[in-house]
C-alpha cells in the first residue's frame, strides 16, 4: 500500500509516499512544494495544485493521509492554510484516492506511543521507523512523513479487527 | 465585461453572473450550488469544484470576484469556508481569469454607499440596481451579486482615473 501524507500550507507544503507492506516502511519520497510570497494567491493555490496532481500521478498513492486543521491561536493563518488544504483534499478527490484525516493527538499518538509528545519527539520517531539517516528538514516534510506513518498504524489496526 | 461574483460555502456557495457595459448591468444568471451534509467533505469540494467550472466554461467571465474572509466568531466554520473558497479561487485561476477580492466594507460601501450598511439594505440595493423583481434568495446569492456589483463599481472607478 502507498500512503501519501500531507502537511497543507501556502509557503510550504510537506509531502511524503511512504510503502507500507507486512508491517515494514519503505520510503519512496518526500519533499515540499513552496510557492514564493510575491506570487498572487491564485497562482500559489494553482502551483500547489498542480505539483499535487504531478505526485499523485506519478505515485499512485493508494490512500491520503492529512491533519485534521484545528483553532490556531493565529486565526489569519489558520485560514491560509485551509485554503491549501482545501485544494490538496481536492487533488485526491479528483484522483478517487480514499482520504483520511487524523487529529494531531492521533498522529502523535501512532508515531510516538504518546499524545502529548513533543514536535522532537515525533520528528526523532519518524527518523527511526523510516530508517532515515536524519531528520527530514523542514518541519513540515517530517510532518508529511508522521501522518503517513499514523495511518499505515491505523490501517494496520483496521486488519487485525478485520473478521 | 462579464464579471462572476462568489459568495463561499460548502452548503451553499452563491454564485453569480452579471455583464457591465457602459454603466450598465444585466444579470445573465445567479443561483447557489449546493451539497448535502451527509456527503463526504471531499466529494463535496469535488462538486463544487466541477461545478464552477462548468459555469466558468460556459460564461467565460472577464472578471472572478470573490469576498475575503475574515476572522470569524464560530472559528471551524471559517476553516470550512476557506477550504471552499480555495476551491473556487483555484477554479478561476486554472481558467486565468483575474481574481479581485474585496473586503465585506468594500462591498457595502459599493453597493449601498454606507460601509456599515446591514445585510437587508445590501439586499434592497441589489434588487434596485440589477432591476430584480425580488430581493434573491437564499442570502448567498445576493451576496454574490453583491460582490459582482462591487466589482463593477470598482473597475469603473479605474476606468475614470485611465490616463
Amino acid at each position: 500500500m502507498i500512503i501519501m501524507g500531507i502537511d497543507p500550507g501556502i509557503a510550504i507544503l510537506g509531502f511524503a509516499l511512504i510503502s507500507y507492506e507486512g508491517n515494514k516502511f519503505k520510503v519512496i519520497h518526500y519533499g515540499a512544494i513552496t510557492t514564493k510570497s510575491d506570487l498572487a494567491m491564485p497562482k500559489r493555490l494553482n502551483c500547489i495544485f498542480s505539483g499535487l496532481t504531478e505526485l499523485i500521478n506519478e505515485y499512485k498513492p493508494d490512500a491520503f493521509a492529512i491533519e485534521e486543521l484545528f483553532f490556531n491561536k493565529n486565526v489569519k493563518t489558520a485560514l491560509t492554510v485551509a485554503h491549501a488544504r482545501g485544494i490538496s483534499i481536492l487533488a485526491a478527490s479528483i484522483s478517487n484516492i480514499p482520504i483520511f484525516e487524523y487529529t494531531p493527538l492521533q498522529v502523535k499518538q501512532a508515531v510516538v506511543g504518546y499524545g502529548r509528545a513533543d514536535k522532537k519527539q515525533v520528528q526523532q520517531m519518524v527518523k527511526v521507523l523510516l530508517n532515515l539517516k536524519e531528520v527530514p528538514k523542514p518541519d513540515d516534510v517530517a510532518d508529511a512523513l508522521a501522518v503517513s506513518i499514523c495511518h499505515a498504524n491505523s490501517s494496520n489496526f483496521s486488519e487485525l479487527f478485520r473478521l
